[in-house]
């Protein structure tokens, strides 16, 4: 048999989706499992979007023209006007999810062997995607003492080398739920100008911010126009992430033009998609505030419940519908790995996303935990209880030991 | 700014979607432009999938498993059975079209610097996912005059070295329409075996050949199981090119475990896609066989009129709805552009691909061109009368010289 490719072979599974066949065991003995592990919203599509699906009147479902549907991207301009954010249809490219994007901008800007720095925890498959750039991720770490700010900057100009090509930033933040300041967006542009570096910048959560401070997109950034590449995607402002749409921005022509020979090479993104996700810039008021208010509610209800619980400790996140929160655990992995295998509370169990994945650093957030809050409130509430029954039972808590230490004292 | 990839830099510019632009300019002049450059089919998507997306009935368009629905790969299984590949639903995982099949194939399988043989003229985008992955395509030359069937082993011989990982066909294949003997499968075979390689099998055209000899599958040919890795694709058996719904399938379980990292980290293949070509798998007998005569009425119709023109000349295709023809040009790239921008015969005009792009070798075929046969008898006769006039006055045209050498005799 030929061998596999090394790629493949150092390539991380996906902490979001490793555990899934435990989970799958675990619906198969009758239990019900909630999934906080991945970002999949419970909430509807909006109904523009499906009504758009239900209504195509085409013969032949045709391929796209590879950059995207021209009246999609259009109103996708339009959408970001509303965000200050000053592009023309003509600096969007249309991809298969954001996944996609960021792929295609990491083969459009990096070469084997480029780095880019990146704050971690991290959404885990920028690693992946950085992998099948053969690009390197140098990471800063960011301090859940201080609810995952941005660290010093410092720390990145200490990695910078002459390999160095770029910063990567998720803006609202996945995994943390953190959004970043003014003054942070600032230090990193002042970064990007003094060593030229791209901004790749994914900023799929902006409507998700639920402090009043504001969403600093990187086109807001003054004087780093060409080094910006903005990632998004309809997915999670849509609840839509079937459709797999996304779109790379980019006022940069070279990198256009590279990112258009990837595009053309896998011909087209998908054109129901497209289609569905053009009518969704049509969605109510009233679906995107219900929405929002929705996550706002829920995002407090989960994090005082969090804090509540012996031991575990979860910073107040700023926007996306994500928090990185920490356990009385020996090891997060076990820990979820263990709820799905050996636990269960009145037939239930939790999918949560072990945090260290959200690392690449070896042995970093060991004890941490991404949870999604895509839930709704009553179903929260019982992932609660079951999170707080499974930490006492658990053989790795460090609350049973602590409940167990005074037992016998 | 910061300087874009190398690799997206060397990466070529499709040479079905290159001239794009100029077909876009020319039909904003008003003229009518027929599009034999790529493999759009104008047949119908079968209803049954068009059905399918009308009655999506779900209120949340959510994430798919990642090697795709189940009950979609299971009937996939049978629709293999029919053609006796035996394969289960385990063995086949639903990809983003077939483009993203054979990414993840390469990806999966070579890393930078290994070596691949192909046969050109070859589908253009294997190059540019050979790129992708950082692999090298080593090229066998199939010729025009033996109707391009597959060169001497000993070519492919010649070619193996140490980096060398597989072989790549398509079968029947794009752009060549030609279709592999049993007697040319068990060379390949032979070789896989002998040097343990890969077969990357795109055989997406399998449904459409055309003389009453058989399609013999990669997984046909014995004790080379472990070896091969399947590309597949709806787009085309249903014209559902926009769909983007392909396959991967390996009974490789090395392979496969490579390949899952990849379809996690892009989290999932289009939903709707795959509820509407899991649907099209029920499409009708009769659908599928008009869609077959009317392929062999037009492959008939093109061909011989090709061949009636002074100076073209076509060989037979056996299977697939392409043809590469040779054409009394200088330089098939120059007259395909030509055509675009500075001919019109009644106001249209031909997009065609220049066969330069199926060749990574320079300079190799020259003056041929990829013709797909995907519209309708009456438009292929305009096509061919198009054609015939172009070269009569086309500046680098052969005809045209012989015909002013004879006036002015």
């Amino acid at each position: 048999m030929p061998t596999v490719s090394d790629r493949g072979r150092i390539m991380p599974d996906s902490p979001i989706r490793k555990l899934g066949p435990l989970a799958e065991k675990a619906k198969e003995m009758g239990r019900k499992v909630y999934h906080l592990n991945i970002g999949q919203p419970d909430l509807p599509t909006p109904p523009e979007a499906l009504n758009a699906i239900k209504n195509i009147d085409r013969t032949i479902l045709e391929y796209s023209p590879s950059e995207g549907i021209r009246s999609f991207r259009e109103k996708l301009a339009k959408y970001y006007h509303k965000f200050d954010i000053d592009v023309t249809a003509d600096d969007i490219i249309i991809t298969t999810g954001g996944s996609e994007a960021v792929t295609f901008a990491f083969m459009s800007c990096l070469d084997p062997g480029d780095e880019i720095i990146v704050p971690e925890p991290a959404y885990a498959n920028y690693e992946a995607f950085a992998i099948v750039a053969g690009a390197k991720i140098k990471s800063v770490i960011s301090d859940i003492e201080d609810g995952f700010a941005l660290p010093p900057v410092e720390e990145f100009e200490k990695l910078i080398t002459p390999k160095t090509k770029g910063i990567m930033i998720c803006n609202p933040n996945n995994p943390t739920g953190y959004l970043y300041t003014q003054e942070e967006m600032n230090k990193i542009r002042d970064l990007v100008k003094k060593y030229d570096l791209y901004l790749f910048s994914d900023e799929v959560y902006r409507e998700f911010c639920y402090t009043g401070a504001p969403y600093i997109s990187a086109f807001h950034l003054e004087d780093i126009e060409q080094n910006v590449v903005l990632i998004d995607s309809v997915s999670k402002r849509y609840s839509e992430c079937g459709l797999r749409i996304g779109a790379l921005i980019t006022k940069n022509k070279e990198v256009k033009q590279n990112v258009m020979k990837f595009c053309q090479a896998r011909l087209s993104a998908p054109l129901i998609g497209q289609i569905a996700a053009e009518a969704s810039l049509d969605a109510d008021k009233s679906y995107m505030l219900n929405n929002y208010n929705e996550y706002v509610n829920r995002r407090k209800f989960l994090i005082d419940g969090l804090n509540r619980i012996d031991g575990v400790y979860s910073p107040i996140p700023m926007g996306a519908f994500y928090t990185v929160a920490r356990l009385p655990v020996d090891n997060a992995d076990k820990f979820c790995a263990w709820m799905l295998s050996d636990f269960e509370y009145e037939n239930q169990t939790l999918f949560l996303a072990p945090a260290s994945g959200f690392y690449t650093v070896p042995n970093s957030g060991i004890d941490q935990v991404r949870i999604a809050y895509v839930l709704k409130k009553e179903d929260l509430a019982v992932c609660l209880k079951i999170l707080e029954e499974a930490l006492i039972v658990y053989p790795g808590s460090k609350v049973r030991v602590q409940a167990s230490t005074v037992a016998g004292a």
